[in-house]
């Protein structure tokens, strides 16, 4: 296109003809970019902002008692006034699990297809934010005017129903974010991703795909949904006599829709437990995302009027979730389900990064009630939602961008896919592995990374919203790994002489009653250290903190080797 | 063999012929059964103990600030005058990491191969032990009588050089014990498995087997140390300009080997970091289980000294250890190595369940620094030490064993190797998946299961060994999701009224700049509830503590939903 390529590929900038004097779209990714989740992206052309999704993050193992991560959207709510709407892509946490929050601070209307906004529904009631939300449903195919943008929704395949992609029509050319998605050629809901329409947008041109990198590592294809049900099937005839529990992510409404289907053809009702099992499972049949037999669905109490070879039950749980159906049936904590000796178990789902060991935990558990557990790669049980290498090249050879910005995944997933396109002949310099926070200005001809604003993980804690911060954090840490001793001492506020005390307090540091002598040494070493500080007529309650930590310290460490925090009080009196 | 077999298999019994009135050989496990790690096997015949390998278990997530754990031994220290040797069959941390601890309760004999030895002896060292420890060396092939029992040591395959299995020839008949293994037709010491012994030893009739049952799940064979080693010699012929960097086990020599290999092969010199490492380098070139050629091993400190090309290194980390030297170099903290932009870094290992993001993060830190690192399923830089399903099988076969109880792995493990067993014929009376302590009695004709000794988890943390349980575990895990809040006040000793105070401290729970109003609210809270009490002439200070905490709880979880520690503390004055 251009006999001189831009010789400065440092600044990531790359010219294609004479720049002219127009404005650039601005792309800055909020979140999903080096890390798994959170994923919210922003759009801006001059006073118009659309903001893609706005979901959540699991805590990562370092954010002890945190409860959820959201994004920081400090640059949102300082250009407030631009924002024309949130699109959402489709209805996983990941996706849309912070809006309750930061619906908070962002009030704008929220454009998605039908399921994805049930779902949303049934977390703004939670949060009582059903009334205070403006909603706009949309269908794949349909186009929206948001400010100087257009954005159009398209039909994908995911782990999830009612998925889309977006193809963002702005002054300057057509952004494709294809959400998450993998081509399914035998959907369950016959509808295969649109790829006719991503050919079309490619031949007219698309200035900037963003496009999935979960599995940007993984050869291949992802296998058809379609498969998992066979294995269903014969399974389903493999166990004529016993009771078939499967557990699986409550959002995969196909993955139950196939359950509930082998269940149907041999005969069995199904029983819905888990709470979030139940919602999703409520809403989408509600939608008509879920079709259920007429008397195929039975409450859980009346499993008991039924045998086990009449009875299927669908579960939360397959990650192995502390306080999920599945882990309390496998501790014999269930109120209604008990384990009983060769129920058939499948754990439909594969384990999350991290949640490993609580999977193993469960399977054990159940396998010595003498269940059989079918988990892991015993059978083909689970399929990924997500496009492998062959399916990512696929949407690169269809949309033919002129810039690519991999999205959603950490940074070896985001730089595998970078390979990919460049292996397809993509020039590195038009490939934008980006961080978050980075702005990408982009117009017909080129470009670069200009800027950052602000960003960041604000963690939620029970009510508190951002309270939690690293020093929190790190005194968690600490009080996790050696506990804490607390010392307290009354002193007379004129003289500074000891009125009582010091006693010593400790907790989640060693079993007190074995350590009686310890306690009693530690105590007769703290005294002896105030003592001192009483003789030279020491005030400043300052030191005297300084000097109690530093005896018990260096005391404790030396006959124990472990290093508790230590909390020094003084008691005015 | 018997017209009517036993018709109790709730019993776990199987009688095969008359019963003789003669002494049974006891099993025991003290560790390594539903569980990874830890291994620790008694075998018991009248007035003698054989104890087979002696391993820590690194802590479960739940166990926080725990450094390690190792089995109980009560059992032992109340039989030690029975106890003739603990005998060790290769030099992993999960068979002989808890010998400084236990050799301390029950000093005897250990006996067990050169490279065996020479890694405990390390240990032994650190914790000054070494003179006080009778150490004995054996060959494969060796017999070694230990009371009425004789020990044959036979050599095995597995990631570790110099592994054996046990046969122990007692008066009732043959044990064999696989310890950890694989079949290895191509190993890089030149030596199979000895399957010849295994053979002659089942021809002769083998009463009992326990195997290892770690990869009892996977289909297959596993791979051969060697292929690693092509894979290595096609990376780095790949790699002509830049510096290679191997992370691996520093226990696996052959591996290390073939990374030697291989740096020889291209000329490029070795340099060794990680402490593990650089002990375990040094041991077994001592021992002469590696072979470094001359001059090829240099100090870190000379690297300077070379290209790029000329250069590798080799280092602990392969687990995304935080401390470990590839933790390091990745975040930069390392005093001698930098990562350099196509730096070569291959991590030539597996995750070990639990440390799938750790991996993560430290693949994720070396590829935003530029390098070209090498990990997971991208090349096949790492096969397992552990036998798969065929080469189970093979050890089933050529053992052909009256009776079999599969050891070390979690419960799925164990009963899928009972499948395994089964599915080759096995009577499933024959077989027994055990739990720790309990005791299988054995004689020519039958084994049953006749009773349980004392088992658990021994929890090392710095200096202390048992002095952390449940109490302290569960303090912590509260500490560490909600931090704590220490309540003082300082009370007359004879009228109970407030003296001064109350003075609220928190740590872990909330940053207190940002929620001085809350702190301030509490404290009102709770002086007014003190004031009551003081009104009603309240003197049972345990009676006070019980209002603080109620009252402060109560509030904190209206205000913030979450549940601190309360420590409320009365001072005496």
């Amino acid at each position: 296109m251009t006999a001189k390529p831009a010789a400065k590929p440092k600044q990531r900038t790359k010219s294609r003809a004479k720049a002219k004097p127009k404005m650039n779209l601005k792309v800055i990714a909020l979140g999903g970019l080096d890390e798994i989740g959170k994923n919210m992206t922003v759009l801006e052309y001059g006073d118009d902002i659309i903001i893609i999704d706005c979901g959540l993050a699991f805590p990562e193992d370092d954010m002890l008692g945190i409860d959820l991560v959201i994004p920081d959207v400090t640059y949102l709510t300082k250009n407030i006034d631009k924002i024309k709407g949130i699109v959402l892509t489709h209805g996983h946490e990941d996706h849309i699990g912070a809006l309750p929050y930061i619906l908070k601070q962002i009030n704008v209307p929220v454009f998605g297809t039908l399921l994805t906004l049930g779902l949303l529904e049934n977390k703004l009631r939670e949060h009582k934010m059903l009334d205070s939300t403006t909603r706009h449903t949309v269908v794949p195919g349909e186009k929206v005017k948001l400010g100087q943008m257009v954005v159009e929704f398209i039909h994908t395949n995911h782990s999830i129903a009612d998925a889309v992609a977006l193809a963002i029509h702005t002054p300057v050319g057509v952004v494709v974010h294809t959400g998450d998605f993998k081509v399914d050629y035998t959907p369950i809901d016959g509808d295969v991703i649109d790829l006719q329409r991503f050919a079309a947008l490619g031949k007219e041109g698309v200035l900037l795909l963003m496009s999935d990198s979960t599995n940007a590592e993984r050869k291949g294809f992802t296998m058809s949904e379609k498969n998992v049900g066979k294995v269903f099937e014969k399974i389903f005839e493999e166990t004529p006599k016993n009771r078939i529990m499967v557990a699986t992510f409550s959002s995969n409404i196909h993955r139950i829709q196939q359950v509930i289907n082998a269940a149907y053809m041999y005969g069995r009702k199904v029983a819905i437990i888990g709470r979030s099992m139940v919602n999703a499972v409520k809403t989408a049949s509600e939608l008509d995302y879920l079709w259920i037999p007429p008397r195929t669905l039975i409450d859980i109490n009346e499993t008991r009027n039924y045998r086990d070879d009449q009875l299927v039950i669908i579960t939360t749980g397959s990650q192995g979730e502390t306080m999920s159906a599945l882990s309390r049936i496998a501790s014999g904590e269930h109120k209604q389900i008990n384990v009983k000796p060769d129920d058939k178990i499948i754990i439909s789902a594969s384990a999350i990064p991290g949640n490993e060991k609580s999977i193993s935990r469960v399977v054990n558990e159940l396998l010595k009630k003498g269940a059989n557990v079918v988990y892991g790669d015993i059978e083909d049980i689970h399929v990924s939602g997500h496009a492998r290498q062959e399916e990512l090249k696929l949407m690169l050879a269809l949309t033919k961008p002129k810039f690519f910005m991999p999205v959603h995944g950490e940074f070896m997933h985001l730089s595998c896919h970078k390979n990919l396109a460049i292996s397809m002949g993509m020039d590195k310099n038009d490939i934008f592995v980006m961080k978050l926070g980075e702005v990408l200005e982009v117009n017909k001809n080129e470009a670069k990374v200009t800027g950052t604003v602000p960003v960041g993980q604000i963690m939620v804690d029970g009510l508190g919203v951002g309270d939690v911060g690293n020093i929190v954090l790190r005194d968690r840490k600490h009080l996790s790994q050696d506990g804490l001793m607390v010392v307290v001492v009354s002193m007379d506020r004129e003289m500074g002489t000891i009125v009582s005390g010091p006693d010593i307090i400790s907790r989640g540091f060693v079993y007190v009653r074995e350590a009686e002598n310890l306690m009693d040494e530690a105590r007769a070493c703290v005294l002896d250290a105030l003592l001192k500080c009483e003789e030279k007529n020491v005030t400043s309650w300052n030191y005297i903190k300084g000097v109690i930590k530093d005896t018990l310290k260096n005391y404790i460490w030396q006959k124990t080797k472990r290093s508790p925090m230590i909390l020094p009080i003084i008691m005015e009196v």
